[in-house]
């Protein structure tokens, strides 16, 4: 997808699975850290769950981090911003947590995610990954947004009965249990982080 | 119970009983702690009463952990956090005292808690188990969920007689009135630690 | 009473009077303290006014420690916290400041308060003890509670005529105006701390 | 009055006057201060207003200290509780701030509040006493309080009109207009503090 | 006006210009500073539109403190309180803007504020002066409380058809955009100081 | 535009363009910064959607400031201040998220931003630039208001359809995906920085 591709392409970024009032929708959770006080700023009108979803995904790593092989320090000590545009459209629900680990972890580690990826998940705080709801429209809703590989919680497996044959046909699924195994499939390995930085260069370059 | 087997593998995470709208359940209480501003971040849609019953928890545990043979470092000076899936039932009462209590000592030592382990008792900041309703439907849930050993409160010792003869008689039941016996009982001795910390190994080893 | 005794073995534990919908009870206001940032953490569902009371009961004894001959950085530079169980019921109201002073003063100084002794009265930040309600029901509830010596504030001695004679007999009332002499009462003196310290010693003793 | 020598008897209690529901009544501020967190607690029910007096009246003698010839340390970098009992009586309006600027002036100087002395007027950040309501019902109180002193604003004269003629002669009634003035006329002087600081002796003095 | 002589003989305090439910009326801001913990209090039951103002005055004086010729320590790393009386009457609105900048420039600067001066109008952040309601009503008023020199937004201009002749005749209205011209008008010389200070003399001086 | 002139002359001040009920109109974002306690102050009525707009904004600043070519202590350990007037007017919606950013990347560069500039559009963590609404109303109040040059967002671009013909021909439209083409776009160069802080120099200049 033009869009993911896009929105992925630097670490930080995550792809996310949501119902909406209109079925199901993809959605971007926006990773970022600078110095200042340490903490979580959290924007994208995002209700009471999803807020402490956020805490959640943040303390698993920085509990579990050195585990994971991430770097102690990326996520200790400096200001996390996590924003999930739209940022006029209120948000809710424990789904997301696996996304934020996701982008969060991308983040501290620089590996961008992997752009064909979506995901939807529930994630405790000692990184089991939980059922949720909404299996078929999340995965209509990654298909049609041109995603090719989507994780789910192992105990939703029994929700892809509910899909459409060619759209099951056309989309990976991975049923995972542990949201280790999120992070080991759906980063980009590192080494293949040869162009990045690349970015425009500086464009304000001042007197 | 290969449940409560798998989520308490880890030390900080302790098996409680519930009573919800559909009879009893069992609940996990997970904690951990990292680096940061010290104090206590709660989720889980935690209520104003059991949020008061994990600040007791820990400051019961921070004023006598010396007499417990707790490090008196592993609590202090560090942000904890305590979660209670799912992330988004809301969940309040003062039942889970005592389970909050065993996760947070579990989390100091270094000792997980004993799988076969299920409890419900309310904690005082001097450490007496007060008793707590719902023992009935509590003890059928952990009967459910393959639990084998329950510790209740001193004082619910008479709910025992509303028991179904097979369900009591396949339940090892404590009634305890002091939380230092009940963490004495359900944390696994030291000389058990030595497979912890042989998890997965670094998944996300950077570049 | 044995459940007095019990409570009150340890330094930081008083034992109040109230009263509830059913007439009056015994309540016991448990105080520990800790390293961390200084202040004053209240738990046990209190309503405003209580919490005010505990705020003034901490205040009077910071400015007035030293002539109380209690150790000055005992209450100083760490974080207190004041318990009153039962968790999850709500209480309210000034008359629990000098059961609220007395447990602090006994946390400060390791004296516990004398088992046989129930108080009621609301206290002033000067010291002043100002007259409450309820004072038939309290000390009916002190009587049938098994506690011997009863402390109420000096304008209330007008309600002990609404007490049965029986009562009455079985009661050492004591109906004072100033703070300083419910701790000189109160408090166990600190020759018999012989015993203090003595508890179970290191249960959890880890590896 | 003999309760108003036995509160104002310690530097940091001043006696005000104040309107309720069933006329006037006698009130008393008492502040005290202690190391820890400079800032202002602030406990008796108290509405928004008063405690908005109690800020400016705090404020107004930082900022004033120096020329009123009080140590300017006294107040500054220490923690200042000031209290309004009785602890469950909701209190507002702004009619005790030059009661307040007297109380905290008394405890900075050391100097009690003449006992005899009752006082009501709102207090601007730079020192004016600006006129209040209820003067009449106030004097009225404070005269049935044994009170023989009062001050009141200034532009409040008027009002004494409606005095009856003998309560008018028992009062000696101070109409100011500068808290300074205020300050000036209701605090004992210095030289009569020889006998302060001689309270009960170590109640206390613990092992 | 004597009243507006005897308020702004200070250094910090600005006479304002308001519409109230019953025509317009002259109020004053009261500014003062002190050692503690930087920031701003006000009080005076300011609405939320006016807290913003005082905001955006002390900002606007901090960020071009140095340009207008302000110590630029003067408002930094000092606890600054703005007061406007009287303290129970509700008060909100964008209208203080110029007032609360002159009366935080005046403390600032030492000067004292011009006693025949009074004002009204919004100030942004940058230092615009934008046009507020109520001219005719505020300009009767000024004219009631005997000031002769007004300032109000160059956009209101208009607004000045609306007075009768001879209030017209009366004033010297000033239509000004920018407040640095504000204050270059509204505050006293700096020669004119010799003889403030002299305030009168340390009422409490302690023994 | 005369007003729009006047009120970019200082950097840190950017031009808008939001929908009221009264159809399209022309705002100003203005940000400034003073040392003090590191922090976003936000005034002028905002909503939680522009609010959360703004630490959007500044975050992004903060994170890609050193690849902008940004001085990376110019956003960092200062308070900053943004406002929207007028003050007393409520604002919300995310549209003006590209002006907030270029108003603080002004600031920080010292930099101003082009007089006949408007610019809309919501802003993301990673600096995409999302649709909003209101577009045909926003540009006819740019024309209306002497603008010449406005931004909208990529995605608008069949929006530009329904304007007026010659609306559409007076206007150079840019339509960006991503915010750093804003800023290359809407800053002045700077080479042009010769005659800034030319200001009027000390008004105040004190005794
Ligand atoms: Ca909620
Ligand atoms: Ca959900
Ligand atoms: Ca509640
Ligand atoms: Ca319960
Ligand atoms: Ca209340
Ligand atoms: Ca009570
Ligand atoms: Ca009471
Ligand atoms: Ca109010
Ligand atoms: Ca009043
Ligand atoms: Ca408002
Ligand atoms: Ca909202
Ligand atoms: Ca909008």
């Amino acid at each position: 997808t033009p869009e993911s591709a896009e929105r992925t392409a630097v670490p930080g970024v995550a792809t996310g699975l949501a119902v909406t009032g209109a079925g199901g929708d993809v959605l971007f959770i926006e990773a970022t850290s600078m110095e200042g006080e340490p903490g979580l700023t959290l924007t994208g009108q995002l209700g009471d769950v999803m807020k402490e979803s956020a805490q959640i995904a943040l303390s698993y790593l920085r509990s579990n981090g050195r585990k994971l092989g991430l770097d102690p320090n990326a996520l200790a000590g400096r200001r996390i911003h996590l924003h999930v545009p739209a940022g006029a459209v209120p948000k809710d629900g424990p789904s997301a947590g696996i996304t934020m680990v996701t982008a969060l972890a991308s983040l501290a580690s620089g590996r961008p995610v992997r752009p064909e990826f979506g995901m939807t998940g529930e994630v405790t705080l000692s990184g089991r990954v939980l059922p949720i709801g909404g299996v078929k429209q999340k995965l209509l809703a990654a298909h049609r947004a041109g995603l090719t590989e989507v994780i789910i919680p192992a105990r939703n497996e029994p929700d892809l009965d509910d899909l459409p044959a060619e759209v099951r046909a056309a989309l990976t699924v991975h049923t995972l249990a542990d949201v280790a195994d999120v992070l080991a499939l759906a980063l980009r390995p590192a080494e293949d982080l040869g162009d990045l930085g690349k970015i425009d260069g500086p464009a304000l370059a001042a007197a």
